[in-house]
């Protein structure tokens, strides 16, 4: 960390910054430029609260020189994670498309996107058994009754399954029948929560909030490693901004970027990304050329029959279409499908 | 709601529409402009999802008419909602000043802090029991122990008590304790907590998430309302935009704004919603001329030593002169203090 | 447009609202809905400005219903526009690649990078004469002689130029040595500069302002159709938003979106689209693969000793390397490089 | 200027960076951590890109020390600026109110207007003559017949005006009508705009860009100031985020904060800031109360007759009421009105 004093900052100040950096077991190293005195605090800065420093007399500000987070950092695990899933792999060069409805609705909608998905060559079902919505007079899934058809789908066609645990004393349930726990885009920085995935044995998919940096992402990666739990899929799923014309902004650059700053793998959700199913194809196209390990996207037999998200779900026809689309560009991109 | 028909949409497909607006239980209203034709619903719309009229051939697009909340709005509740917490009036002619630190941190702490904030003519007191944190390695709060050192504050000056709540299962405890439950910016679409609180017998204090629209405030509160609980208290507490100068951009339009449309009382939170402990004064009076009616504060007795947040917290003396300004400027205001 | 009366309005008022409708030209079209009463405008509504009716008595608000844009739509142009610069083809099934320094700074390396561009399939040279700089004190271009060496350039490769022009007396100057103006990212909605190329026979690359919506883009670019200039690509070249790891947020979903409201040719620009030499060329793929039909980026022989923009500029033989992945992708994608 | 090797730099490639900041005629100062180099530039880094240093091999990111204006920065000046403008003050103890129509429309209605605002108290006349306009289709001010009829409103009167100028070559005409030249906020980064009005002798109101930070305002700012011109009037008038109720976040954070990094006057624009006019008056005190020097706000005689931004322009008896608040509230909050 780097304390910047202010312009005219006496050498009492500077002394007792000194004083206080020292007395936390750090070394302080001075430098004095024409217009201002900085501090180096040489050590490991990541447990101190910067604010210890804003407010001292003749501070200005000071500036972090080290990522807060540690265990999800490529300087910690230069190379990528690598996990296998119930014998899907991710993270490494083969492509991972995780597919199916919004939410569970019946037994019959279940089985068929599940079907439909495997045949078009999807390796992990995606379904919302908990749903979280907006409205609190929305569909809020079938809960229970959902993570059983879930199952079932499973047992159907083989294919490992991925789904939302909501809230800390669901997470064992959930786990009970899901291959993945999936934490949504609003719980990001729901901490219990983290925690308590952090100390089950499943993979997690932890989804950008969307108001959240990709700092803030790998810091909460990080609460879940740092619980003992190192299998953590990163999902850049659109980020809120001022353009009203999608759902979201799918922030295309995070994907390289995080690669570049975690060992984690990272895919992309275009369907929630976008928010209009006729996006989905072109921005799921342009997320695998970005380097994304994988997709998840949402795919429903009659979107407009949904009971939730319609205007996001594409038909299994169409993601069957994608596949081929994906297919044809792995090759080229140095992956597979 | 208004079905917006693409250019060209032929005769069937409207009819189409048309049809399916009538087997929901709702009349259409047919007008054909001269570029397009338009759909009105009418009925209660709120429980209708909109995607499921974009995804038919032939529809542009959609447009709610009425707002999704109903017993927050003041379509439903024309008059102001006003509570009593514990002898302390909240949404009235009377200001509401909230105040102490951002984490309870120790007996000597909180108690200064409370008598010291109870003397400058606070209402309140503030103090973060359970903390949620960015990083997994940062100081978490005092969590049970820090509950019972804020019953104590509250016997010592006769302050009532909030304090945040982060899970759903400690609702109940947390309820044991305070007398207003907060839910945290990061919080405000946690909808498995929000139901809790839904559900216990007092006050809710709700903060605007960091990247919500007024909205999304609003129907948050209609979880609660929906769930039985009728006093809820919202809460400005600055948004996330592009500008890194300050923590937050409070949103001062907020405040009358979210007035206009619903009937609960309205605070706001200088501390978070600048971030900068030099910045709380000006912003605070601001809020209180904005119409806002009260403010929650953060105040410690020595902020360079705090625990957390040390940045945004101001000391007892810029408090008291802080209740000295605004009661200078209630009268002019139309208020009491 | 859909003007909303709030729940309550006399039929005094809506008549005074259907009355000022009618005295505009307009038919008024009504509908009694059970909480709202809503009127309908029926006619060409882009000329009216929806205050005129949200300030009458008893009106909540209104809602456009028709887009604003008019000849830049593809209802007024169903078919993708296509135009030929100086033998380069933009807007078809061929990607158009533009390629250049930041800032034009010697004659040397305005040669060297033409060359090195043009070997590697290059298709325009870009570089800027005029540079809109944030600091007074930066390198604000060659201005004149920037615009000299640029005609040289073309005279020994027949790579077509374009470059910015930043002041609408600047327009005709420019215009004699550029065949493609370029509007920058902060003029976008500089309305004398739109007019002033709208006047001009030469194509014009309008880039997105960094805060703008889509909306607003076709609305200047209409601006440019409606002086009589048919010829604008758009480019999406990277909006504003919270995210602080990136200079900008490259908003991919808007490529395939503004297609499909737009018949004008779409390019991405990946360099200010990421502000990070190292995410270009991932960007750049996920660009085409989206949809775009061609890129524009920023390439330097020695990026470290650029007078601009030095983190964002690739080397020749990044660039080369570049066009190759784009060679190998066209292919699946349906396009020709 | 901080530069940050990352983990694992070499020596050659510390020395490497050493010996070109020794080149460039500063001095590099060493700090060698546990995990990180970083080098201190001793020296006005205001000047050097960072681009040049983060492009060299090892070197993981540079970060700023000094803020990059000079001219505009209380460092530089620390007493407040107070100009004096054909008899009004802006700047010191006094409050300074302008008000008027959003554009001049006829000589009826800004003469209307003038004495309507004259009598309620307010100090300098506003109106547009050049209106910048989203639509080419929507009216776009009456030019210099609307300049004409400013000046012979501020004959009768007795007010000083000030209305915006668009473009370079205009900024001769407009001075020679207006007391004060109006930069708007879609010009905040016309960099030749700001070296035109930087060379006249009139006083500059420069508005903040929607999508500009406060740093990027104080830049522009030192464009006029290094032109030559040192009386700039800054203008909060709202950013663009993603919340949709209103049409800008006016940023109230902005105002004390930016009056501790510059010593220019600073005033708000609650009309464009809130895009509502029934927000006008409450966030006009709310501007006051953080320590705005000024407001400037619209008012028209007839606003749903107004030919631009009817929804947020306030009657003359709504004006005259705020004004009577600000009275009110000028004593207590140490001003003067």
């Amino acid at each position: 960390m780097i304390i910047v004093m202010r312009s005219g900052a006496t050498a009492q100040q500077v002394a007792a910054v000194v004083r206080r950096v020292e007395s936390m077991g750090f070394r302080a190293h001075l430098s004095e430029g024409e217009e201002r005195t900085i501090i180096g605090v040489i050590g490991d800065e990541r447990p101190i609260d910067p604010g210890i420093f804003e407010l001292m007399e003749g501070v200005e500000r000071t500036v972090p020189i080290l990522r807060p987070f540690k265990l999800a950092s490529r300087d910690f695990h230069p190379q990528d994670s690598v996990f296998s899933i119930n014998g899907v792999t991710i993270g490494g060069k083969k492509l991972c498309i995780m597919a199916g409805p919004c939410a569970v609705e019946s037994r019959q909608q279940i089985l068929e996107v599940a079907h439909a998905v495997k045949e078009a060559g999807a390796h992990v079902l995606r379904g919302g058994a908990f749903k979280p919505r907006t409205s609190p007079y929305s569909f809020q899934g079938l809960g229970l009754r959902g993570l059983e058809l879930l199952a079932e789908a499973r047992e159907e066609t083989g294919l490992p399954v991925v789904t939302e645990v909501m809230a800390p004393e669901a997470v064992s349930m959930v786990a009970r029948y899901a291959d993945i726990l999936q934490i949504g885009t609003r719980n990001m920085q729901n901490f219990a929560l983290l925690q308590a995935v952090g100390q089950v044995n499943k993979p997690v998919l932890l989804k950008r909030g969307m108001m959240s940096t990709i700092e803030e992402l790998l810091m909460a990666a990080e609460y879940i490693l740092a619980n003992g739990n190192s299998r953590v899929i990163l999902c850049e799923r659109g980020i809120r901004t001022f353009e009203k014309y999608t759902r979201n902004t799918l922030d295309i650059n995070a994907i390289p970027a995080i690669k570049q700053l975690t060992h984690l793998p990272v895919i992309a959700d275009p369907s929630q990304g976008t928010g209009k199913w006729d996006l989905v194809v072109p921005v799921s196209r342009a997320c695998i050329a970005a380097g994304a390990d994988g997709l998840i996207i949402e795919v429903h037999p009659n979107p407009e029959e949904a009971l939730s998200d319609q205007a996001q779900q594409i038909r299994p026809e169409v993601f069957a279409k994608l596949m081929e689309d994906l297919r044809a560009l792995a090759g080229p991109l140095g992956r597979e499908l």
